[in-house]
């Protein structure tokens, strides 16, 4: 089943559940009224969506709405939980290499996450904003889960059946306030600006078997300026699964329905610098700090610059036989209006 | 003005507008169901609530209803952004100090802040649940107010008009947890289990001339175990005022009505452990962490234990006529039933 928010309707939008093709839409008031609403009652309101689905996909209303992903919030306008993990712990090593750091081993048991900000998320086309080129205005791509009510203290198998939907995520990271905002030792905050989820938010089932062990085994595609920057496998070296991540957060707290949990930056572990371009051969990279610290580690200092403004990302995922799963987002950066 | 979130009706409970002695309250359905409905359009709703607010004060109703904290959940039980600087810059020192560590200048100018869980609050008088006593329980007493729209940027003084209401919280920390989680570079994440805030709501107006500078210039109360723990004036030492802490969260990200944003632990400056405690004729503390600093500071080691299974914490807050302004938080620390 494929879901999706449209902007108009308030500060939650309007729920729409979306065909398998991304051609059309319906909104379904009588079930939910936001995405927000359906996930409060999923087991009411799972099955009435997904009648709705299977109509729409056999093209039997007559009133069903072409989907345009430009009139999309993002499926969750705000969540009351935007959890992030560093799922790939290549992208966390590469990170310590780059500063001639060791990574501490139990980075490879024990899942670093941040809190993120999830009152005010932006469409998945719109503008990425910023006041200053100077922050240093960098994509992350990844794939999000959304999940539903969980206990505190539940296994990480407990968890996985509470995983209700699927999205992606460019997780906007401004480099140049991150090493001043971890130096005072409380984390990111400011450094992490608003988020952009993919139009369509859909059930693991539309993966078939590449959603497996708690992990989507579908690349994941990166455009900058219409050029591939990175096609990386997010099911390749996930050291953590989404039910683990999930575990994480819940260990001394519960989690309320609809809260948001991602992978982080989707990261393959590769040789080097030349080796993991695109141009090169390689699955390329699904954030700009990533080539930058390939370029540190083998040349001693980065050479590709930040995004600026002008400048475009996509970012979508592919079924085997090149169908968009979760439409793309397309955002690009621009001044902040005031 | 005064508003109260029953726990009936719903994950967002039922609003009610309270009278300002917290005996009487009154469902408000036909302006608002919830607090977060009537923040998302608080320029229509806040003329409609203070009406409502007069005529409770005046005893105009006959149907109003009395009020009972045992019946609230917190006013946001769940919220889309809950942020908490370290406002008190003095306890940030001390934190420092025990463990021989200077301040970094800085901490004096750009506030600290962590992003907190907001999916799932608990209640002014539901328990602190923990599955283990071992993960160091404490309690955190602290102003947070209630905030509307903010757009990326704004200066603090521009934010100022931006306070919708105030509440106290308990933003409970689970100490033993904290080490580990700092130490990954991250900041806070399992260490921080689900917050409770007073019953009440209050707008600023409430507290005359003791809201001023963008700060609560009255003594928070705290008792544990029914002794009076620690009575700091908030308005004290508050090194960074709630527009500047606001101004900190929208540098570089807009600001959605309803998010929360917590002033940190209060804590005055004191002499030392003699002179800081109750008993000693100070003004106590406002955690349990703060005695077990100046206990380590002055003794080589903490003496005061976290609490325990049982125990159980009041925080409140009163007019200098000894009127509760927001009602009591009153929690017991329990074993989570799972």
């Amino acid at each position: 089943m494929k879901l999706a928010t449209l902007k108009q309707g308030g500060r939650d939008g309007t729920l729409v559940v979306v065909n398998r093709s991304l051609s059309h839409c319906r909104a379904v008031p009588a079930i939910a009224r936001t995405l927000q609403a359906a996930l409060d009652d999923w087991d009411v309101s799972e099955p009435q969506l997904r009648q709705v689905y299977e109509a729409l996909n056999s093209g039997a209303f007559n009133d069903q709405m072409p989907f345009d992903p430009v009139l999309c919030h993002s499926p969750l306008p705000r969540a009351y939980q935007w959890a992030d993990g560093s799922a790939y712990v290549n992208h966390v090593e590469l990170v310590r290499r780059a500063r001639g750091a060791e990574l501490p081993p139990e980075f490879w048991t024990d899942p670093l996450m941040y809190q993120g900000g999830s009152d005010s998320f932006v469409g998945p086309c719109d503008p990425m904003l910023a006041l200053s080129e100077d922050w240093g205005i960098d994509l992350e791509a990844e794939v999000a889960v959304i999940i539903g009510d969980v206990k505190m203290g539940t296994s990480a198998a407990q968890c996985a059946p509470a995983i209700r939907l699927l999205m992606l995520v460019n997780d906007v990271s401004l480099r140049n306030l991150i090493p001043g905002e971890l130096a005072k030792g409380f984390g990111f905050f400011q450094s992490k600006p608003a988020s952009a989820f993919s139009p369509v938010a859909i059930t693991p089932d539309e993966l078939g078997a590449d959603w497996r062990d708690g992990r989507v085994h579908r690349p994941l595609t990166v455009h900058i300026n219409d050029q591939l920057f990175g096609q990386p496998d997010a099911g390749t070296d996930m050291v953590f699964n989404f039910p683990q991540l999930v575990a994480h957060v819940t260990k001394t707290r519960e989690m309320e329905a609809g809260s948001i949990i991602g992978s982080g930056t989707v990261s393959n572990k590769q040789g080097d610098l030349n080796g993991s371009s695109i141009a090169n051969g390689g699955v390329g990279y699904c954030c700009l700090a990533e080539v930058r610290m390939y370029e540190t580690i083998e040349t001693g200092k980065p050479q590709t610059s930040y995004l600026k403004f002008g400048d475009k990302v996509r970012i979508e995922m592919f079924t085997t036989d090149g169908n968009s799963l979760f439409g793309a987002i397309e955002q690009e950066v621009k001044p902040y209006p005031g």
